[in-house]
């Protein structure tokens, strides 16, 4: 079976103990989850905590490659997953934190079986699967890449400007997408982390992914320095002549539309940005701050280099405002309309 | 003599071959020059710039210490410092370096003096000025901390809400305001250069300096972690545990209103930089990026802990775009409304 447009997205509800079931429901409850939306998580787990916030939504367990029913607003499909004991909210408890690798285990095996669009995935706690005794476990990103067999992903960041255009103070003339060249090292290992090859390999597989699942037949893609004013001719930094450039250079003889290097606080600027796709920023705070900054703290962090469509909030698990019903649940939102249109492109791409 | 409120704004006009001259020159023109303000370089390249772009200027020779007739707007009174030789727009000549530093001199000795109640700096240009033999010259905010005679200047960066509050999608409640703990430093020094000593210096001659010249009686001052996500507890570096935290318990126990250190992705969004009054961002960056993006290109920069108003524009000398009338002016207007209501906040802070 191959992955149609009419195959539902799947949401990962994540640690149960946060916020991400919440959010689910509270879309739910609102008619706000589109059609196609299927929940991964425990049943009994989802109702209780609709209970608990007054969440009027009607909880229908079905299963992969099953059709999903015509289906009222307020009605939330579930593809079941059990928790091995019951969860108060704000409380982590390590004999859950193997029904949240299930849950993703689940979403992967559906996407690649061509049962699922998609997947967006709900904020897990990775303090709490490490004490669980799965060592070596960094995240969602991480993990999804070892469970799909590829050797390299990509992190990025986007706004959309779908969901954007009606903001109050909304500037964008267009979707902003930040990927990272390196994701979450501390800061005094960054600039040995960018070598010409992580150029290369990363570039390459933005590139590709923004062909494939963006639909943009030459993505422009502008590069960021890595040190301050991109090391302004070698005074502040060598990178950007010794390595940046050169990769920049090598890209471009094969045909990818790289810019840059280009200083990272003249880059971001509606000026600049108009012309680009895509901004590959050489480590975390020099790209996110400005990104979740314009998205209004409604962006969604997109894993390319996947054999599938993967979204993500761009937010924790917020244990402290779990079970209050009040997380904002717009970076979902975000999250599942990206992972529609993104499947719907990357299956059309593929057909 | 004291500083007054109707002591004049001077701005140096900078790298005569830059743009600095004709935006000084374009403000000018349309008569959007503040009352009061100066400017200070060769009369006769500001005339000949003048003619060159057709832009309808008086320019009227006076000297520190002297009143300012009556001005009708396309007047620009100008304190004359001459060149050595004539300027060609865009193409750099070492033998005008000296006359760039002399005309710095002068705007300091007149804010010391009181004959001015702030300067304005347009761009130099550091190569030339490097190439004409001034060895160790690393900048405008470097060089004044020296010509002033103090240990440790603060770079900061502020957007002016009066000036944008008009503007279209302006998203802001107030200003944002942006310090460096470091400043023009290779990304792989940086780390090594966030101390215990350093945070504490830095966030002293900031909340001093938000205090005298912004007028704030408790400033709230947000600071970024070093690491992303803040360090997360350890796991992405150890600099909040070991330096930042403990510098900003110490701080707090000296009476700053210290928060922080957040994750900079979380922080720069209009929800939390609401209760903030300024943000301290570890690097470059880390804060310049977002508060360029939020400033429409429009911010300006000030320098903390001088003995006198300094701001300056937030952008270069611009070498391909100088004679063609085409640079625009808007950083500058920025740092000139900026430098007369901060001279006007230290008067009477120190009166």
């Amino acid at each position: 079976m191959q992955c149609t447009q009419t195959s539902p997205v799947v949401i990962t509800t994540g640690e149960p103990a946060g916020i991400g079931p919440e959010l689910v429901l509270m879309l739910a409850a609102q008619g706000a989850l589109p059609a196609g939306t299927i929940a991964i998580g425990d049943p009994q787990m989802l109702r209780q905590r609709a209970a608990a916030l007054a969440l009027v939504v009607d909880i229908i367990e079905t299963a992969p490659g099953q059709s999903l029913p015509e289906r009222p607003a307020s009605t939330l499909p579930v593809w079941p997953v059990a928790l091995s004991e019951p969860v108060i909210p704000g409380v982590l408890n390590t004999a859950n934190s193997r029904y949240v690798l299930e849950t993703l285990a689940l979403a992967v095996d559906a996407c690649l079986a061509g049962q699922a669009a998609a997947m967006v995935t709900a904020p897990l706690h990775k303090g709490v699967i490490i004490d669980a005794g799965v060592t070596g476990f960094t995240g969602h990103t991480e993990w999804l890449r070892d469970a799909c067999g590829v050797d390299e992903v990509v992190m990025m960041l986007a706004t959309d400007n779908a969901l954007h255009a009606q903001a109050p103070g909304w500037q964008g003339s267009g979707d902003l997408r930040v990927a990272l060249a390196t994701t979450h090292l501390p800061l005094r290992e960054v600039a040995e982390a960018i070598t010409y090859e992580r150029v290369m390999r990363i570039s390459r597989l933005l590139d590709a992914d923004l062909r494939q699942q963006f639909g943009l037949t030459s993505p422009r893609i502008a590069v960021c320095g890595l040190n301050p004013h991109a090391g302004e001719d070698g005074h502040l930094g060598r990178e950007e002549l010794d390595i940046i450039i050169p990769a920049l250079d090598a890209l471009r003889q094969e045909g990818l539309a790289m810019s840059g290097p280009f200083p990272a606080d003249t880059l971001f600027t509606p000026r600049h940005l108009a012309d680009v796709d895509a901004v590959l920023a050489m480590y975390h705070d020099q790209g996110l701050a400005v990104l979740k900054y314009a998205g209004f703290g409604q962006a969604a962090n997109i894993t390319l280099g996947l054999p599938l469509v993967r979204t993500s909030v761009d937010h924790g698990t917020a244990l402290t405002l779990a079970g209050k019903g009040v997380a904002d649940p717009r970076s979902l939102q975000v999250a599942l309309s990206l992972a529609r249109r993104l499947a719907e492109q990357r299956a059309s791409s593929l057909h």
